[in-house]
């Protein structure tokens, strides 16, 4: 039995615990021994003393033995996941999965749904008819034996330590801590059974880290994590003051995943696709260096494997495939406005976060978690940052569920015209290896 | 309703309340609306971020309003009470109240129980037989009008937000905070209905605050905190690095009480007894300095009026007063020892924590809620600091229900003896007015 009093004593003057008691608070409180109030109270001593590197670990394998921790190895093949930590417009699972599936890596992809004001892989994915984001332990087995991938929700049984924790943070406003993020995406990560994480750690207005400091000690924190539980991890930090690609919306983003994966889709969404699903190949041992991972990975999106292996698993997950042979019949919206420069100039910048909190509002994301979403509704971006535009031109477009002169001043005012020239800047800013 | 999450994300960040924001929090919470685990985080917030003085008064206004506020003004009578923040020996107020009542000042005195190291007047009044320290409203109305002086507890409908508060900041290592300490003080000392209060702030080895700047602290918010609530107030600060008196446990405590109350006991006991009992009745409006207050307390001690009313009080309150007729036959106890000095030299100082624990562990105070106490059990510290000893001769006698080497080498070893000389010093360290 721990002494919660003492345990909590010690974060409070600032000490440190040693990990054998942050193990068994965490146990005792799955076990319903020690109660949500000194679970709450600890949440924000910890919040306000800070963890460190050797407690992240700690609670972070806490939380990932409170539950089920699957393991592939008997189907004989390297494993690997990547994580992103949230942006706007970013659809990147849905082809990652299948490019580094069909490169013969297995991707046990346990995703979750819009937080804030970006969207969620379970969100887009459900937009597809039929498509279930649950499967049982053995329809995981079966299906990552079949195809070697599979896409699904946090099952109940995954590190059930932190659904209490995340509930009990949400309530206590101490959601938004380094420590507290690294323990929560690692534990899920490693108890589904991935042996190489990457992780795309998004930094800007879009992002939930708004500076270059915030995304470096939360990259480099996720990696340690993620190597003292035995997993390889390498992390990119990539840019998200600019949607990523074109499409912000739940169908309207599975729309662009499934252009991409058919050779076509923005630039920038193809690039940093192939990008991450390189690190992912390389730590999982499919390629030596990045830039054979990487041919790998073209050669399976170039070559329709990719795509062939994407339609495999929709219907394998009771999805319907024939709804996205022309996917600009995927839940087309009643309400299509142009969204247009108010004059001369040059795209300077756009806010995210804006622009995610008005496809929210919108009905494309989550105010409450009942609420009901509409697949419908989001925004196409053409615009770039640093492209020359006229007056009147179209530099988005708005998909609603109705016209909305209101919805489309908001979406307007999220983008900045001005005179300077921009230099075309990389979306990966750094790697973390 | 209060956002609870917007409230502790504010704290959190080091930020202040406005007053009304913690009114409705604490009313939230006692209308069960605001969770246990929202307000242990909070308690935790508060204690790492601070609380400013006018979120401290919000807060014990808040306690005080959230149960019933006596008012005792149609008796016609000035109000007075005093509160110690827990000492070694302190049996003080056994004293204070017979003597401001004799004056004529009403005393509605709420008292507590043992904390820690240190007794409780509650748990001193039960040693005498038949003594009941829980009276209804109308009993105590009576009672106040018959006699003018009560000794109860703590009712469940006196800020009955403090009981929920201060459980809930035992179990969470949240106790020691200063602003938590003023409120719950004083929030209960006006609830009784008393318009006058004397803090008597213990400082030294025996008592919660160690230092004197910490004391000071202390009593200067204890005392603006009771004026900002319509109470005169101000505080002593005391030496607390020996014992008070010579008693320590409960009825020898009672006992040194009688023997002071009948013009004799130690002087320590009789001269801060009428310090503080001068200060309730200057403030009271019953003599117009401390001189001519100081003298009326003297005159209800020595002409025999406040040691009446204090058998009539015993006896109004189910106690037997002849219990009290013979203090040395109030519980003996079974094995009395001498503590010998073992060298000769200086009463240097005295571990008053270590003597304090060394009581509760022999029976005469809690452990836990539900102990019973021992009432014999004790010490009588008859060397005072900077006295000169021999080897050999007595300093103290140790009460116990059992002879008991153990607790006679822990009883000594609490005395050091020197070979310096030892300027006497006052009890009183100093006046907060």
């Amino acid at each position: 039995m721990i002494d919660a009093r003492e345990f909590l004593r010690i974060k409070r003057d600032g000490g440190t615990h040693a990990p054998e008691t942050i193990r068994a608070f965490v146990a005792e409180y799955l076990a319903k021994r020690v109660p949500d109030y000194q679970v709450s109270a600890w949440l924000m001593a910890a919040f306000l003393r800070g963890l460190d590197s050797t407690e992240t670990d700690a609670l972070t394998q806490s939380l990932l033995h409170s539950g089920r921790v699957f393991d592939w190895t008997s189907l004989g093949r390297a494993s690997a996941d990547k994580h992103s930590t949230g942006g706007v417009g970013d659809k990147l699972s849905l082809m990652i999965a299948p490019i580094v599936a069909a490169c013969g890596v297995l991707v046990p992809m346990v995703s979750g749904r819009g937080l804030g004001h970006t969207g969620g892989t379970l969100d887009k994915l459900e937009s597809i008819p039929g498509f279930r984001t649950t499967l049982s332990p053995e329809g995981m087995l079966a299906q990552l034996e079949a195809l070697g991938v599979v896409l699904v929700g946090q099952g109940p049984d995954l590190a059930p330590a932190d659904g209490l924790l995340y509930a009990m943070r949400d309530v206590t406003s101490t959601v938004e801590f380094e420590p507290f993020i690294v323990s929560s995406i690692v534990s899920k990560k490693i108890a589904e059974g991935a042996r190489a994480l990457v992780f795309d750690v998004k930094c800007g207005s879009g992002a939930f880290m708004k500076t270059r400091e915030q995304a470096r000690s939360l990259a480099q924190r996720l990696v340690a994590t993620s190597r003292s539980l035995g997993a390889s991890s390498e992390a990119l930090i990539t840019d998200m003051n600019w949607p990523l690609g074109q499409a912000v919306g739940n169908a309207l983003e599975v729309r662009e995943a499934c252009a991409t994966l058919r050779g076509g889709g923005p630039a920038e969404t193809r690039a940093l696709t192939l990008d991450l699903a390189a690190v992912m190949l390389r730590l999982a041992g499919a390629g030596t260096t990045d830039a054979e991972a990487r041919t790998r990975a073209e050669e399976a999106l170039d070559s329709g494997a990719a795509w062939e292996l994407w339609l495999r698993l929709v219907e394998a997950q009771g999805g319907d495939p024939r709804a996205l042979e022309d996917p600009s019949t995927l839940h087309p919206a009643p309400s299509v406005t142009p969204v247009l420069a108010d004059r001369n100039g040059v795209l300077q910048s756009c806010d995210c976060f804006a622009l995610g909190e008005l496809v929210v509002s919108l009905g494309g994301g989550r105010r409450a978690k009942e609420d009901a979403i509409d697949p419908r509704v989001g925004l196409m971006v053409f615009g770039r940052p640093g492209q020359t535009v006229r007056r009147g031109e179209t530099i988005a477009e708005l998909h609603l569920a109705a016209d909305d002169d209101g919805a489309l001043a908001r979406a307007a005012a999220c983008f900045r015209i001005g005179d300077e020239g921009l230099a075309q800047s990389d979306l990966v800013l750094e790697r973390i290896s």
